[in-house]
């Protein structure tokens, strides 16, 4: 857990003067520290106080910060230090509300009984009609065993809930959907299965989230196969688009024609396998898996791949890599031909930093901090719902790559997820592959 | 379907001269309609425009009330009807929503990673932390099968999802909870256990909803037994609960001493066989049951209970009769005994009307509409979750009604649900007695 990133809210108090707060910036900086929000919380004739958000890759690091500002001396003082993130935890991120305020008696006969009753027969008479008259056709079940969560591993659902509440608020936010945590108690295929067969009508669509490889490929296509609804595992086809937008982005900056690249995926986990699928609906035809496990290799093959057999094989071979293993460091630089495109998406830490990749002759080089997946689900689920859609399938998946490249600015990889525009352009573009397929 | 009773707002313009709205109110009474909400739209020299919230019995009903209007003349017009109970439920009546805004790449990172890793490490290192860190403990799963909605019957789950809906709107109105409804598949006893043990981790407790009798008091003592969070068949445990409270407020109006009065209870269903246990947790000795179905007297013999042979026998030898039998005018004013209290509890019609009961003797006599559910259960899962309970006991739900009758004031059979202290005191009496337990 050394490589846990911590994120803490410095409150620093400085005299008022030219200099000061560079030199704070500095103390933090030589701590490794990456420094975000920054608040002026008073600004006084003496001093002044700030609310620094700093961001260290272990308590250790976070800790050299704080003697870097204390040794700093002249006025300059820690006034406090707060954990933000807890704070904003405190109570959960998400709660079910009411849209309605029930002020009398009236309101109460209306959204309870006995009005609620006509409602009921309503869609007796008309099953569709609970996609008007409910929040069905609203609320996506965000559905996690526990077994993946984010880089940390198995720790199990409940220990999970922060990361569901998180894509919860985010679908609220961002499309103005209803996420749904489900904490499953069980890995095993046909318990999920079954649990989630016997409560998915009240749900629009299901999204797969942290659940570890293998079972999440057998979950996902029986799921797929026995719903009547839109199901995704997150991790394999929401960082797919995500990637692929990505990899169309680096080929547009270096002028690379992507379906004549030979594309070289080292890791075939859940998301890897899962590049490599999308690469080839997109109608990539050179695309290559590797892995360590020959069961991983087993698998693209079985979904038409081709799968290479070391590291320095494909990283000889291949115009474009990408690396989703959790390997810290595994491109050496002596490995980069002139010329690559590389893509180290690994979180946390990247299988070789971007400044390494170029200093070796990668003609394009990002990490997984520049690839965020919170491009691509929201939209994607708002699309599929508004469409109606009975499944989320590779053209709908494609469709929301190429609103994402088509939206994102050159310079950039991918496009800023806080603009309220780009999930709405997603949401769109991925109703209309639905009315196309149709 | 003929007595489901339906809502509707007619736009009605009158010339603005005393008389006209009272016509109007007239004709409404004639075709057996209730007035509810009166909203002035428009109030102008010449005419004025109001908006009547009518609740009739059944479609024709409401039909002679329009032709009622209608041939009023003299310039009364109606200008609009209009459904508002449908319109309410447009797009559904609950959403989960961020308690949070997410405005910065700050924000982003402090709800969503890489900020959520450090909270997800706070709870695998101490599990209780869940309850601080997540909206867990603030959740409650509003589940049904679908077999028994309202008194609609066994319409399946999605066309319940209103009801679900509305109980989710009043804990969230009431008493701040996010009621998360689930809407099963299955009515078998085991999947149901099996699905609702597999996802329970992601709730703080479990309100069972709408279930069918039999099979909801197996379902209930499973999910009790195994669950380690408090769960709740609101068809029986909340409706004993607040019929405890009517009883114990009709004792008091005729000074009667509830411990040494005969009650009878007919019917034996959800609510009459938990009435039943709850009157004898409350200390009442002489509690008999009557049912059509053998089985059902029997399930009432297991849990220690009497029961009688004859509604004439009950009639006869009772002090107090309740009813939830579903059958109108099952009671026959000539079965009233005098001084006799008679709650007939049946929705929308009951087993003998308040009125006719008095006027064959009883000394008091209420129907369902006077006993209102809603009084009951937002206040006792508040109560049970604030005092962190592991189970809902008779003491607690015995605390509960208690509280509701203290709370009522003289010549109310409950109060007012409506009133904010109502849930906030029943909660408090609940987590006194769970302390009281422990």
């Amino acid at each position: 857990m050394e490589n846990q990133h911590i994120i803490r809210n410095i409150i620093v108090e400085t005299p008022s003067k030219p200099g000061n707060f560079a030199k704070v910036a500095t103390a933090i900086g030589m701590g490794e520290g990456d420094i975000g929000d920054i608040t002026t919380l008073k600004s006084g004739a003496l001093t002044t106080i700030r609310d620094i958000s700093v961001t260290s890759k272990s308590k250790k690091d976070f800790e050299k910060i704080i003697s870097n500002i204390e040794a700093i001396g002249n006025g300059v003082k820690i006034q406090a230090i707060s954990d933000d993130v807890l704070k904003a935890h405190e109570g959960g991120k998400i709660a079910m509300k009411s849209r309605y305020d029930v002020r009398s008696l009236g309101d109460l006969q209306r959204i309870y009984t006995p009005g609620v009753a006509s409602v009921c027969m309503e869609i007796v008479n008309e099953p569709d009609k609970a996609q008007y008259f409910t929040s069905i056709g609203n609320s996506v079940a965000i559905v996690t065993d526990g077994t993946a969560i984010l880089g940390l591993g198995n720790i199990g659902s409940v220990a999970g809930m922060p990361v569901m509440e998180g894509k919860s608020v985010l679908l609220d936010q961002f499309v103005g959907l209803s996420g749904i945590p489900i904490l499953l108690d069980t890995s095993d295929p046909d318990e999920v299965v079954e649990t989630i067969k016997h409560i998915h009508q009240g749900f629009g669509a299901i999204l797969l989230e942290d659940i570890g490889s293998p079972h999440c490929f057998e979950i996902e296509e029986r799921l797929k196969a026995e719903l009547p609804i839109p199901v995704m595992h997150d991790d394999q086809h929401g960082t797919a688009v995500v990637a692929l937008s990505a990899i169309l982005s680096a080929c547009r900056a270096t002028e690379v024609d992507i379906k004549k690249a030979r594309i070289g995926q080292i890791g075939l986990g859940a998301a890897g396998l899962a590049i490599c699928r999308m690469l080839m609906a997109y109608g990539v035809e050179d695309v290559y898996g590797l892995d360590r496990q020959e069961a991983a290799k087993e698998r693209l093959l079985q979904y038409g791949g081709q799968t290479m057999n070391s590291l320095e094989e494909m990283m000889e071979n291949c115009d474009i890599i990408v690396a989703t293993t959790g390997v810290q460091g595994l491109i050496k630089p002596e490995m980069v031909r002139k010329g690559q495109i590389i893509l180290a998406l690994s979180n946390p830490n990247p299988e070789i930093l971007p400044s390494e990749a170029i200093a070796a002759g990668a003609a394009f080089a990002a990490d997984g901090r520049s690839v965020n997946n919170v491009i691509g689900f929201p939209g994607i689920f708002k699309g599929a719902l508004n469409a109606g859609a009975k499944e989320i399938t590779y053209p709908m998946l494609i469709a929301a790559a190429k609103a994402i490249v088509d939206y994102t600015r050159p310079g950039e990889l991918i496009p800023n997820p806080l603009d309220p525009a780009v999930h709405y352009i997603v949401a769109r573009a991925v109703e209309e592959a639905v009315t196309k397929q149709a």
